[in-house]
């Protein structure tokens, strides 16, 4: 395998998970020491993702620092908590509400301010709750003027810290202004600054019938602006957050092939939610997978593969899956 | 209108929601007597659903006794509490450890005898974790052998409460053993006991791929199976539980005619999750709209509707919709 | 209703209609004349759509004149044929066979002087065959490349004719590179040509998750990109091109009135299949709904509907399409 | 590989494929002798299955054997013409024509004779154009009784000739009566005929959110009624019919696993539509693919796959199909 791959992880993959049935979770909680041992039991796994409301919030700054020496794992990056309180409910960026955008944009900063400070340069920027559910629910102009103005704002802010935009096609509302890759680069046209880029959940371009290396592919097209990846899987209807590749093998291998193609050089990080599954057991079984994948990937000839794709014929693409599984 | 058309709702519809992003919820927690009292604010609710484990179980049934007298609701359904707990989330009739398959059939008969002494007549039994996530994580045979065993079980321990089942395809689990209207009645002719019967979720009909009227037909046809009826709406891809008919009109013209065409006699009850909606305005406009479209229904030619069924003429059909809606 | 409000209709939709399995066809051929003739009997119809390779090609220019004339019908539009015959099975524009490459931007060439000689403006691209069916049979950076310049070259060709690129997401193929409102405003972008713009159909956006209100004021939003409207409707999972709103109603009520709202000025074009169904009474149906859904919305009080959307509260939005249907 | 396993595939894979665009076909017509002989050079196939109205009719029958004799194939099925002509746009058993309910019944018999005299003893019965498109087409309930009393004359008119029932959710139709496995089992219990059985086509249960495993494992559970297998796969939203487990590797492991299980005896059939494909190398490219799925299960401990199955635990259940694949 490559060896300068980098295995990082969302922290709350070790925590409990809830959903709306079950909203006392389905297991126990953990501390914030707790979620860091866990990550750190991980095998290969070298950073975490941690999520403001949830890990990381202006008065715990030191005590992160610490956790992440002490457990010898890199912030990747944080996500500035634009949806874990009921007081986005309406939206951030893109709210109707003056005061609310504001404090959106002033969280965003402060999130920067926060990142720097525990050695991280990447936000996750996910525009939750900034869309609509009902028809006549929202003024969709109006929402990408906001979006973009207040993105440019905080992108001027300070340069050194990256902005990742998480596109997402529905969830937690029944439709989000940003949810595809194509609205997403079509954003970063527009705000055209040279710290935004995306940040692909290869589940939510799964489940908006994207093809996940196609969008990976389209980033680099774009501008080269492919900062992070998260990964997971899922049945295509709905963000089940699944173990990766536990159910799109093919597309999988594709989306190896083309992340290396296109010179990616972030990290692979697991974006799951295991509902009723062991954290640290099912991390390490995703990171088992995608070893497997990637390694079968590398040992065929990826000229090989190139040539395949230039023939652009069905029995010759279906038979290199065959190949690099069974070869 | 017809004036034996009875509306009812959840209870839940007027508490606070919550999903896996915002655990602490979109809303405020309310008491139990402000739930029953929100109910009460609707205008023409006469009935209430309530779920074990959320709303009653065995200490508070005096308590919802008083509620109910006090302002004036009928319990409408009980759901036993094969689902709120973590001590559910491998499955309740259908689970490997026999431990928890014998907790679940005896929390079901439990809430059987509760729900005769609050004057309620019928279960929701809903298998919300019998099923799957990954390939090879379910034996489908045993679990169909468990649930039908389990159900006739508790279908015998009191001929006087009625059990319906509610499909549904998927969530929480992503894959539920008993998800669509084929199966629950394959289930129910297993299970040949004249006190199990149907609850059909509309919008898991829909989202299911089904059409809700003939969901519907095909209780009727199978044996008069129709208990009850779960009224919302969604996008067809996730059980969004919108307000009624706010996204599928047709059907729901379609779905009126039908139930009165089988001589449905029950509950048309909301089952909508109002996330960032106050619940008592919800279900306000929620039964606004389908006494809208139950009027307009009626006030047709239900012969005519019969004729142009008959014809299986798409113009036709099409076109009585605009008259239906246009006249 | 808006007395500006102008009705077309593709010519295919008199015509037979087939699909894999009935390879004859469900109805009976038609000869051209017999398609402008019907065409002619429809209300209101005042514009038809021709297709290049079923109705039009350079042979039979003079013919389709007299027919348009004698029947008194303006061309919409007319799609160069760049999907209809097996040629173009890998491809048109982003074909890795550079002679059909070079032959499909020919042919749209051709095609605009032939709309040129008949009157017609407009030109439907719709990139059928360029996409993939499998994992690792295409080059997605090499076909945007491709698309762009091929695009910019028959944009320079002449400026009299405008290019609507009509966006799917998939059928024919599995998968098609242009497919979403997001990659299309993308595409224009980057092609920069004041006669490149957008013909939404609002059955693609529908199945392809979109909100087709949402989808044409983006297209508003990217500079005023709106060409023209392809009406007809689905059930979400594919282009079952429907009669007009006989599943969606409350969208089609947001469409309509945000097309006022952008100050669309274009046709109102029905692109239904009617494979069983007769195509003149389909069109006169489609039409007669569209008029009771456009003076519905129009009659409503606008500035109403503005405020409303205004206040993004999901009860008020859903009480307003009641209010505009049963005020 | 399990030598008993016998492969076959639809006459069809090797014909001209066409869709509603490309109406004349993307690639070349084929004489029948033509697609025998291209059957014959596909490696491991042993039998087709024909269509009546394509491939077989009254006339042809003793053609049919001399190919099938001299090709050494043979007849695994036959598709009773309920399908491919425009007579039967609005239904087959379910017609509200008499006339046309007639023929259908009659039709099906004949090719149960055909069947016969080719040494052939299964028939495909899928009820293509029963069903409907829009609301208020459609009345369910005569229609269930019309094709359960129709399959009951069929099954009693000669008992040596079994009647598989394929279901399908949609296409041609947007909805079909029978339509899923639940649906199609409940068919069953209510004709209760020996020979009467179900085809499963792993496509239709794919993308009818279905799991293929579960929908066969279900034939057993209810009266081991699994008579044969269509293999393919899909994106989950329409009937793709790509190449076998191109898209779903796991759940076709599963497949595999369970056909074992249940003792399944049939023929592993292809049902592909290469469109733009060699007929020949989509088959041979399919059948090596399969044969490998195949070995990779049965060389791995059926034992241990029945105890993980057993434990529930989705991150044992994910291991296992890395497991399988990368032993």
């Amino acid at each position: 395998m490559d060896s300068n791959i980098k295995f990082s992880s969302g922290l709350h993959v070790f925590g409990n998970t809830l959903d709306r049935f079950v909203g006392g979770g389905y297991k126990e909680d953990k501390s914030l020491e707790e979620l860091f041992e866990s990550a750190s039991k991980v095998k290969e796994l070298s950073g975490v993702e941690l999520i403001g409301g949830w890990h990381i919030n202006e008065e715990n700054v030191d005590r992160i620092k610490e956790l992440k020496n002490k457990y010898n794992l890199e912030i990747v990056f944080i996500g500035p908590d634009l949806w874990t309180q009921k007081r986005w409910k309406n939206g951030s960026f893109a709210s109707n509400d003056k005061k609310i955008r504001r404090e959106a944009i002033e969280v965003l900063k402060k999130t920067m301010d926060i990142a720097a400070e525990v050695n991280c340069n990447l936000l996750d920027v996910w525009f939750a709750h900034d869309g609509y559910d009902y028809s006549f629910q929202a003024d969709f102009i109006k929402a990408w003027e906001l979006i973009i103005d207040g993105l440019k704002e905080c992108a001027d802010y300070r340069k050194d810290v990256n902005l990742g935009i998480e596109y997402k096609i529905k969830e937690p509302r029944t439709h989000l202004f940003i949810g595809t890759i194509g609205k997403t680069l079509l954003l970063l046209e527009k705000v055209n600054c040279d710290n935004v880029g995306v940040i692909l959940d290869v589940g939510h371009s799964l489940y908006g019938y994207e093809n996940m290396a196609e969008s990976a592919a389209l980033c680099k097209f774009f501008g080269d602006k492919l900062y992070h990846l998260h990964l997971n899987d899922n049945y295509r209807y709905w963000d089940d957050d699944m173990m990766v590749a536990s159910v799109h093998i093919p597309e999988y291998l594709e989306l190896i092939y083309w992340l290396k193609r296109i010179s990616y050089k972030g990290w692979y990080s697991l974006d799951i939610f295991p509902y009723r599954e062991d954290g640290i057991g099912a991390a390490n079984e995703c990171i088992a997978l995608l070893k497997s994948l990637i390694n079968t990937v590398n040992s065929f000839d990826n000229k090989e593969i190139e040539k395949i794709i230039n023939e652009a014929d069905g029995v010759k693409s279906y038979a290199l899956i065959r190949k690099i599984l069974f070869k």
